[in-house]
């Protein structure tokens, strides 16, 4: 099955972007997932093709028109797929969404720009607001393809068996535990001697151990989720 | 003054990616910033160019080795830049480190590959781990991305007036409140009265109620910092 992604933007260059190499590259080439970039300023019906106007009660910045960008999405066909809109207001993307969404067909992504779009567009069309972290970026377009690089490395096939096995931060709640490989002394620095002790039982009690105090160092909020089993 | 931007990374063709274009784009040509993408594999020595290996104690997946990636690091003269490693086990990115990271003179920047990269080279260069969120990326470079898309435009003349006055979402530590603009009826939605009534104080008012309550609904994590007035 192909992952169907529709990216709803002004700059549809700016995709595949990164998208387009190494793993996710090769997956869109083999059609394990399948990438739509329509430019919102196709569906401007005025003869300056304007997207945006000043916002309602005054202020600095400009608002993306709420029937220029409902004609847009409406362009896409509703198959189900999930409408997300990329923005610093959104709920924040987990691995949990992540894997979610990896699951199901594919996702129709709304790129914001300028000061932010029209609130009874995202109401009337149902967006599902997502943001991928407390900062704030230049448009929409940098989020979705983060959005879309989690999602993808995930689905069926596109990772092969490098993903098989492999502990994960926030896989089990907590931040991944340190790695080591040769040489066996860097710099005057040697591997600790438990990893080289063959006894796996015990490695897999320090890595745990690391992991855990790894995490109640850099991000106790994670740890009640982790103790609860997720 | 120039931002320098070095990043360090195994896919230095993702580099500039989405930043070659729109507001960052035009900056970067006007050489408002700088972007050198180093190849960490050019610092391999062996006939192979390997840049990886098993991991110690064992388990899936690949390591970077740290002779190797302490010697790309080392190719990069020493002038006081932050050293970042985008990493899903370091800090959450907020803005206020983006608006720190802009005040600075640039940042050298470590993407990581693989299952992780050893340990003693991130103790041994000091290198700051970031995250940009939880969850869990091919790899570094489209954090990379991400974090220089918020410093760069913020840059000084980067997005010229186009910021300046605007609210944003954490300015003040709350959620953005929604906005409209023309026309004033969509789909039978009306644009709310009091962004019509022309009283500022009124407006300003309404606005930071309607803040307040969606970051109360979205995020009330964020709502003893911003009480704190941070």
């Amino acid at each position: 099955m192909t992952f169907k992604a529709s990216v709803l933007t002004l700059y549809p260059d700016m995709f595949p972007g990164h998208l387009g190499q190494a793993l996710a590259g090769r997956a869109l080439e083999r059609g394990d997932w399948s990438l739509d970039a329509v430019q919102i300023r196709d569906f401007a019906l005025d003869k300056h093709r304007s997207v945006d106007d000043t916002p309602s009660g005054g202020g600095a910045g400009m608002v993306l028109k709420p029937d220029v960008l409902a004609r847009a999405i409406d362009s896409i066909a509703d198959d189900g797929r999930p409408r997300l809109l990329m923005s610093p207001r959104g709920r924040p993307l987990t691995q949990k969404r992540v894997r979610e969404l990896a699951e199901g067909e594919g996702v129709v992504i709304v790129c914001g720009r300028f000061e932010g779009i029209d609130q009874r567009v995202i109401e009337a069309r149902h967006l599902e607001e997502v943001s991928i972290g407390d900062y704030i970026l230049s448009g929409g377009e940098p989020a979705a393809l983060i959005l879309l690089d989690a999602v993808v490395r995930i689905l069926p096939g596109v990772m092969g068996n490098q993903l098989s096995g492999v502990h994960e931060s926030f896989e089990g709640g907590l931040l991944e535990h340190p790695h080591y490989t040769r040489p066996q002394v860097f710099e005057g620095r040697e591997i600790p001697a438990v990893l080289t002790s063959g006894n796996h039982a015990v490695i897999e009690a320090w890595r745990h151990d690391e992991a855990l105090k790894l995490t109640a160092e850099r991000r106790p909020d994670l740890l009640p989720k982790a103790k609860a089993g997720k």
